[in-house]
This record gives structure tokens, C-alpha cells and sequence, in this order.
């Protein structure tokens, strides 16, 4: 079975330290770790390269949910670019002078780049959830590696899987946020990120085994319901 | 003359001794100074204390651009909080569960909202300029300290200044960016921010001077024209 969980690293308790402790524990068990700016803002840019020594062959995010135009990106990115795989940006920005110029920047150092088509809070109904149909073509026209998109929400999951079936998908909002696992993935989610439910747990190699499982009974669950 | 110009200390060139020297050289003819991510991943947080204790008497911007749920905005502030004024998050990631918890946590601290309503390069165009509407909604329910449009789009600013007459309004886009200095002025703008036109100058206080002096010539100029 392979791993369909990504931990967010978002949590600040314990600090580096527990950060340290639960990337190790966790390595051989998930898909990958997400690192935010909450940590990179507290501890410095090294926290990624130091983190990501400790579990080098998993996909490594960053989570800065990038807004702004081209050249600020890239600068924000350059940074920590030789420590992370992968960079979270917002769709909402559009192409021209912004995501166009960070996806080349991307290619050009072999980094991949993951588009937000909307998010999992209450607040994206007011604005995001109004322009999907202008996110699909910024995400047509940049054609980013993956997708965020609201485990807390899974239609648009499915729906994101029907319009852009080349995307990597990723749903937030497994556990704390209140989506069950596995629900995402059988709505077409590639992997589930989930934050706290793991990283505030006393034991977080069980919280996330106890994930595993509830992925694979969903995705059972779901395949039985597919062709029946 | 009251200063009407931010500062955008966001080319590194030369970095923070560079910026040091810049602040220090325009912090008598200035309004504030608009710190971004690309120096503080650079050089770490205390680089806002730094640059701040240099010039503390005017208005310093952490330009972070935060596009996330509540909880993880309010943690990215918090370690810059003790030395800036103002923090710059944007409108389309809506009131509930995002900006109403940030505006909520800003307020407890004394320290200011600035919402972009819109940007100034072309992909602004693409997505954020079909929710102008929405994106009011937003301002008028969070009422922010400032907002954020594009010198580059007078209208925007028109547009702005009409509807939310509580707001200040910061544009940036003068200079390399294309925009007039005291267009945006003309239009209702409060500040008009400029950066690499000043910061990559030669002399930086001369480049500023001239945006001053500009500024005046062209509000004059609109002045007369209202009055003819």
C-alpha cells in the first residue's frame, strides 16, 4: 500500500525539537512532509534543510501559499529551493507576471509547482469558490504538478479530478478541520494532508497508522460502492 | 508637505547593508517603509528590529502578502509583530475563518490590517478583477486600516476611494513598475508606494526628492481640473 499521507509541520509546539523528533518517527510511514512559514519565519530558512536531512527521500513541500507577482516569488523562493521539492502557490494570482514567471523559474531548477484551486475554510465560499471556472483555466494554462484543493469539501476534489485528470491532487483538512480520511482520496485526492491530528497527538506514528487504515477501509468502502 | 511615499525594501541588491544604509539615508522624507519576505527569509525576522530601530518613527509595513486560514496568518505575524505598525493580507481569502480571526488578533495587539483589494501586474486581471464586488464586501465587513491597489490602474483606485471613503489607500506600481508618480494621488491613493525606482537609484534621496516633487506637480495639475 503505498503512502497517501502528508504531514503539515505547521504546528509550533514543542518547536524544532518535536518537528526534529516526529520527522524522524514519521519518515518510513508517509508520502511526505508540508513545512509553512510559521516555522521558516521562527526558526530560519535552515529548519528546511536541517529537517529535510533527517528524511531526504520523501517529497518535501513548502507551504508559503504564495500571492504575488513573479519576481517576488522567486525571491521568496530562491531561499530554501535546494532543500524542498515542491512549492504551494495560489492560483488567484493568475498567469501574467506571476504564476507564468514561477512556474519557468521552477522548471529551470527541477522543483515542482503546486497550485491552491480554492481552500478549505468558510471564508473561501465568500471569494475563491465564486471563480473555479477562471482557477481551471490559470490551471489549464500553467499546468502546475499538483493541486490543493478542501478535503473538508470533496466535490470539488471530484471535481478537480474530472477537469485537470493530469494533477496531482492534495487535500488539507483531514482530522482537525473535521474531514475523515479517506474521503478526499475517494473523491480522486492523490494524498491527504493532515496537520495536528498527528503532530499534537501523544503518539503520532499511531495517529497516523490509524489514518492508513482509515484511508484503505474508505477506499475499500468506496471501489464497493463504485460497482455495485 | 506631508511625505506621501512608502518605501519598498524589497530589491536585495547590496542586501542588508544596503537597506540599512537606505533607511537610514530616507527615513526623514518618507512615510514608512514596506519590508517583504524576500529579506526577512534572508536575513531572518530580527531583520525587521533591525531596519526599524534605524527609523522608528514612521510607518513599517510587513508586506507578507498572507493568503491562509487565520490560525497560521496570525503565527506568521506573530514573530515580526513587536516591530512593524501594519501587515499586508489579501481580500480573496475571505472574513470567516481567515481575515475576521487576523483582523481579531491585530486589533488585541495594536497593530494594523492592510487588505490588497487588487494587484497591479497583468494576471491581475485573469481572476482578482472579476471579484472586485466580492473583494468590497470583504473590506466593508473587516474593515481594515488600509487597503491596497494598483498605481498602475488609476480607475481601481477611483473605484476604491469611492466605496470604502474610511479606507487609507497604499498604491504600488510607481516607477519601474510603470506607474506616474501622483497619479494614483489624483485618483484618491493616500500613499503611493515605489521600490526598486528608489532603492536601486544611485542616490536614493534624489529619486525620492523627484517622486516628492512629481507628486505635488501632478496633484496641482488635478486640482486645476477639477476647479475648471
Amino acid at each position: 500500500v503505498p503512502h497517501r499521507v502528508i504531514v503539515a509541520l505547521d504546528s509550533l509546539e514543542g518547536g524544532l525539537h518535536a518537528a526534529s523528533r516526529i520527522t524522524d518517527e514519521l519518515c518510513d510511514h508517509v508520502a511526505g512532509f508540508k513545512v509553512g512559514l510559521p516555522l521558516v519565519l521562527r526558526y530560519g530558512v535552515a529548519v528546511a534543510t536541517r529537517l529535510r536531512s533527517i528524511c531526504s527521500n520523501r517529497l518535501w513541500i513548502a507551504d508559503f501559499k504564495l500571492a504575488d507577482i513573479g519576481e517576488i516569488m522567486k525571491s521568496v523562493v530562491e531561499p530554501v529551493a535546494g532543500s524542498i521539492d515542491a512549492v504551494i502557490a495560489h492560483s488567484f494570482v493568475g498567469v501574467k507576471g506571476a504564476l507564468g514567471d514561477l512556474k519557468a523559474f521552477l522548471d529551470s531548477i527541477d522543483k515542482k509547482l503546486i497550485l491552491v484551486a480554492t481552500m478549505s475554510h468558510p471564508g473561501a465560499e465568500e471569494v475563491y469558490d465564486h471563480v473555479l471556472d477562471l482557477v481551471d483555466g490559470v490551471i489549464e494554462q500553467v499546468r502546475p504538478w499538483g493541486l490543493v484543493a478542501p478535503a473538508t469539501r470533496p466535490a470539488i476534489v471530484a471535481r478537480l479530478r474530472r477537469r485537470h485528470p493530469w494533477a496531482t491532487i492534495l487535500a488539507p483538512g483531514v482530522g482537525v478541520q473535521g474531514a475523515r480520511p479517506g474521503t478526499a482520496l475517494c473523491h480522486g485526492a492523490d494524498y491527504e494532508i493532515a496537520g495536528r491530528m498527528v503532530t499534537l497527538s501523544h503518539s503520532p506514528l499511531e495517529a497516523l497508522k490509524r489514518i492508513g487504515l482509515e484511508q484503505e477501509e474508505a477506499l475499500r468502502r468506496c471501489r464497493e460502492r463504485r460497482e455495485a
